[in-house]
């Protein structure tokens, strides 16, 4: 047993030291690695998988919503960049700058491209003539540079791989109901597939996108008590496209401009899944988002009985639709186990001599290791159910986790105390002065994250100055 | 007719100017349009989808083959490009140069990828220790940089999209098989998928990539007699293991370089796909890569009958598995038609009262314009048939293109003629001598495309000095 227990006592217990814990699992569980450039890293197979799953299943639901996917050039020309005030002053100081293409100076320099509201905007008053022409809803799944200076696997790094959609509307109705339904499909896939619960609303102008005229964001909460912002939307109105000048000419032969919208989902989700999720033995995947759902592990498999039924089952539970792995490997079944704990697979099958006579093999699931005996001829259909048991159970703790992570407070006493004792969301009224923002978050290092769809007032004055206010935020310390 | 004839007159014909047709076409289908930084160009919605087409089922087959993906930093520090002469001569001269990150000089300049090599060996350098950690076969798919001069769409841009697969294994035969098996996964994939026939073989020293011993090449060739380059392998043996000291401890407990492959295959197939397929009307998609396999376009879409039962047949199709769209946009079904041919879809469905009446509907394919009435309880049978058949089509007529451009030269003079007279491929022997191919190359333009697997010699001396010579060469003026 001296091997099993080395491999999970090279993880620092979450409770010794949540950041090394972090750490430790996701070099264990081989899902990056560091590049020889600081703040870059490399996705390995084992973290790319999500990835790939993420891509899928969001792409899918994109495509439900008449979004189109595009690639658009990965450099930027400074004078782009600079056509929208904001946008520029927000960015321009972490992008990366390449002057120099073959064995020439450029005559212009070019940006690694930080975002690329700047580049859609070119290629849409190229497209957009006619209100026949709109909308336009174009997404790209691409990687981004912003040149970070202290960064962390996953969560923030200098490159950094998302998706990015970039829209075209008549309205501002129309726009902003479009802003507002890729903030669900977010919030909706981070729920049911990444099993994370969120808080969804509108961040306050502080916070919100470079040249945005609202930011949409949904909030989840990690189990150190940090908010991690986990998607954002934003409406732009017609500011970039006044900038960039697209205009299109409406039904009644008058031209106007378009409203625009930008949206985002990046690899920090995969950061969010390990922390929400993971436990003292490594990672613990949620069934829908796993790349291997499910492990066979032979008990005995120099046994030709054993080996050729765990074969057996692994074509029968792939016919249904799983994605399933055996360990045939040299190790012996304990080391087998515990590598299977640390990469999170959901659920792991044993089988050996004793359990094939009964006709029987053990499903173990990860989360809880809770073991359910059942018939090989029932196989596909219990591994089902205990998937979606897990989904399920993997949800509610987050969620309830969550819930008892939400404090109140009606003094600034009261909001310090919450901040400094209560690991959470902290929910208190603001006068929507950024001043008190400011004066918040020199105190206490905390910052507003959202101001929840449909909250309502707890109080009637600002947590900071005492002024009246009809704001309800929550603030918190964040990643 | 007037729009649809105009729709059509805006294409260039083939025989007036096959270029002018290939922009013409590229534009007209809306595959891209060029942006503001020369060279570079957006992948519209109609080309990214063809593109997403070829990976989704590429990345197939690299999976059957135990690749896995990864994603590695875009930005590689000089020192590293260095590491390997022959790869950094190769490259250096065309890459993009970042020297700032944020405000900040750079302390050492980082280029742009224009191929991976020198990071994935520095990332095995990292992986690898023991034989039990090989063999490493990974892939990314990404976009490149390289400073193109002269560019043209998806054929030659300054930032491509492909996949890069790199490799390492414990000996020179394990490299050797792996490299010319994915060169053949290329040439199936080619020749099944795309409709576009190779010929594989290797590559003369002269076109062999940067740092490689052995380059696998397929090629294909194109309407107007030129090749094209659509995939290659490369086989390094220990070369880049040793600029990079990438060794691992073998059973025998001694010290050995790895030996490693690397193998592309990029969005220039799209222009493969274009040319070879497409007709004066517009592209011509094969069904295995079409994004849109079925349009129905109903006639009187009025008649509530007529739409109710498109809506059908398309619901029909849809479980059937089938790519499929129904136009009831508000222009006229003469309009419609032309649009789809120009898109390539490669079936339309008619249907229309007076079918309805007989409970039937027209079919017609795209590149022949066949029609056939089939009864719409008939219709998943009929499209699955005539797909198919429709797939074998245009790679019978695209495989009798290229076997009836093949022609055999003997002497310089017949050589020669053959460049400048018969557009396609000459057979020619080669003294392996590279001075007779820089000769070929100033005296006619053509380059040695590759060595054909298993080609018999056709003659005993060089096309050009007239020496001794052992190897069939095809030759040709290439894209």
């Amino acid at each position: 047993m001296a091997e099993e227990k080395k491999l999970v006592e090279e993880i620092t217990a979450r409770e010794v030291d949540f950041t090394q814990w972090y750490t430790d699992v996701v070099k264990k569980a081989r899902l990056m690695s560091y590049s020889s450039i600081k703040g870059f890293m490399n996705y390995l197979p084992n973290g790319y998988a999500i990835w790939e799953n993420i891509q899928k299943q969001m792409d899918a639901r994109f495509k439900e919503n008449g979004v189109e996917n595009v690639y658009l050039p990965m450099l930027i020309p400074e004078s782009l960049l600079e056509k929208e005030k904001d946008h520029v002053e927000g960015f321009a100081p972490e992008v990366a700058w390449v002057t120099k293409g073959g064995n020439n100076e450029l005559e212009e320099r070019l940006c690694v491209r930080p975002t690329s509201e700047t580049m859609f905007c070119e290629l849409y008053k190229t497209l957009v003539h006619s209100y026949r022409d709109l909308p336009k809803t174009y997404n790209q799944w691409c990687s981004v540079v912003r040149w970070e200076k202290t960064t962390r696997p996953f969560l923030r790094s200098s490159e950094f791989l998302w998706q990015e959609g970039h829209t075209a509307f008549a309205t501002a109705e129309e726009c902003e109901e479009f802003t507002i339904r890729m903030l669900n499909v977010y919030a909706d896939f981070t729920e049911e597939v990444l099993a994370i619960p969120v808080v969804r609303g509108q961040k306050t102008d502080k916070e919100k996108f470079a040249g945005a005229e609202n930011t949409y964001t949904i909030e989840s909460l990690m189990p150190d008590g940090k908010a991690l912002q986990c998607g954002t939307s934003h409406d732009f109105g017609d500011g970039f496209a006044k900038a960039f000048d697209i205009q299109y000419t409406d039904k009644d032969n008058q031209l106007h401009y378009v409203h625009q919208n930008s949206f985002g989902y990046s690899t920090r989700m995969i950061g969010a899944i390990i922390m929400v999720h993971g436990d003292d033995s490594g990672l613990v995947l949620p069934p829908r988002i796993a790349p291997t759902q499910v492990i066979i592990i032979p008990i005995r498999q120099d046994s030709e009985c054993v080996s050729e039924k765990a074969k057996e089952i692994e074509a029968t539970l792939r016919k249904a639709g799983f994605s399933v792995k055996t360990d045939f490997s040299d190790k012996r079944p304990g080391w087998k186990f515990s590598e299977a704990e640390m990469l999170g697979i959901p659920l792991r099958i044993e089988i050996g001599p004793k359990d094939l006579e009964k006709g029987k093999c053990v499903l173990v699931r990860r989360d809880n290791r809770e073991k359910t005996e059942v018939d090989i001829s029932e196989v596909a259909e219990k591994v089902k159910e205990l998937l979606d048991t897990e989904q399920q159970a993997l949800y509610d703790k987050a969620k309830k986790y969550m819930d008892t992570h939400i404090s109140e407070a009606h003094t600034y006493d009261e909001f310090k105390d919450c901040i400094e004792n209560k690991p959470g969301f902290v929910k208190a009224m603001w006068c929507g002065d950024e001043a008190c923002e400011n004066q918040i978050k020199a105190d206490t290092t905390a910052t507003s994250r959202c101001m929840p769809f449909g909250a309502e007032p707890i109080d009637g004055k600002c947590i900071c100055c005492g002024k009246p206010a009809h704001k309800l935020v929550y603030w918190g310390k964040a990643y």
